[in-house]
């Protein structure tokens, strides 16, 4: 037994869950993010569409995470992205990125040597501005935005662009206030 | 241990191998078919685009598959299909086809209840001749070819329309010659 409840919620979470090879999904989204180059001349394009698949992925796993985290709300940002890298990311990916708090209280760093969606992966120099692995990104932004915290996350190091590792930058731009509609949802 | 080497070599191959959650590739999967629907206004474009990505994973991964079932190379086709059902299934998707011939020695059907990548997928009526998961039946042909037998795998039984199990048709269509550059080249 794990004594950091998250932790040990991540490890359930992954065993619970059914599992692929994960080449299998590096190369499928590789097909994907190819057919997106040659449908969108403009990178920033591709960027975006990849930033927007993720952040269908997060609002949709979302839930998932929180049952199996045993909670249903988080009480501030920090406690979201815990619970995002140690469950969220461990149920998911099978990797736990380290979250580091930063002198900025609204800017936080999730650090991850390995990313299985981009192993294997050579990107050609021309497609240089892509942020090839933004689909993570999305699926941060995402799953924040279901919690009521609006962030921006983007990839600052990728090891598939020749840094040492992983490195995605979270800006926690507001908190998303409660809408009066959103209570009768509930 | 398993009395199977071949099964048991599965066993091991997937045992070796890194895993993600199959939903994150369910998903990734979706969002591929869905920006090729709209890309292509014919769905037999469609089709056959991810028969092509199929077949290029499929000779992808082929050695991977032969060096984990310990063979180099397959005495008939119906071996080469014994070792993709096997060890390649297995190893890739984590399911375990059923292999069985017909009265025709051409013909043999696989078949699987469980398919990971279309699980939680519905398809639109208005997409009913979508072959969705073709990128199976490409990795088939893909690996086969790679083995020198050339099939044509399409699926006849789908559970995402509505049957209660998933199969394919695999026809043999003939053994491909090794050709004297081949030889060279190895």
């Amino acid at each position: 037994m794990n004594s950091d409840p998250l932790q040990q919620a991540g490890e359930n979470a992954w065993q619970d869950t059914k599992h692929v090879h994960s080449s299998l999904l590096s190369i499928t989204y590789g097909c994907l993010v190819e057919q997106l180059v040659k449908d969108f001349a403009d990178i920033e394009a591709v960027n975006e569409i990849t930033k927007r698949m993720g952040s269908f992925i997060g609002k949709r796993v979302c839930d998932d995470v929180l049952s199996h985290a045993q909670v249903s709300k988080c009480e501030n940002v920090k406690e979201a992205l815990q619970i995002t890298t140690k469950v969220g990311f461990r149920m998911m990916l099978n990797i736990q990125p380290t979250l580091t708090t930063t002198p900025d209280p609204k800017i936080f760093v999730l650090s991850f040597p390995e990313n299985p969606l981009s192993s294997n992966v050579e990107i050609p120099t021309e497609l240089n501005d892509i942020a090839y692995s933004n689909i993570i990104c999305g699926v941060i932004e995402g799953a924040l935005e279901l919690l009521r915290y609006e962030v921006k996350a983007d990839f600052v190091k990728e090891v598939v662009k020749g840094d040492h590792t992983n490195e995605i930058r979270v800006e926690h731009i507001r908190d998303i206030p409660e809408q009066i509609s959103d209570i009768f949802e509930t």
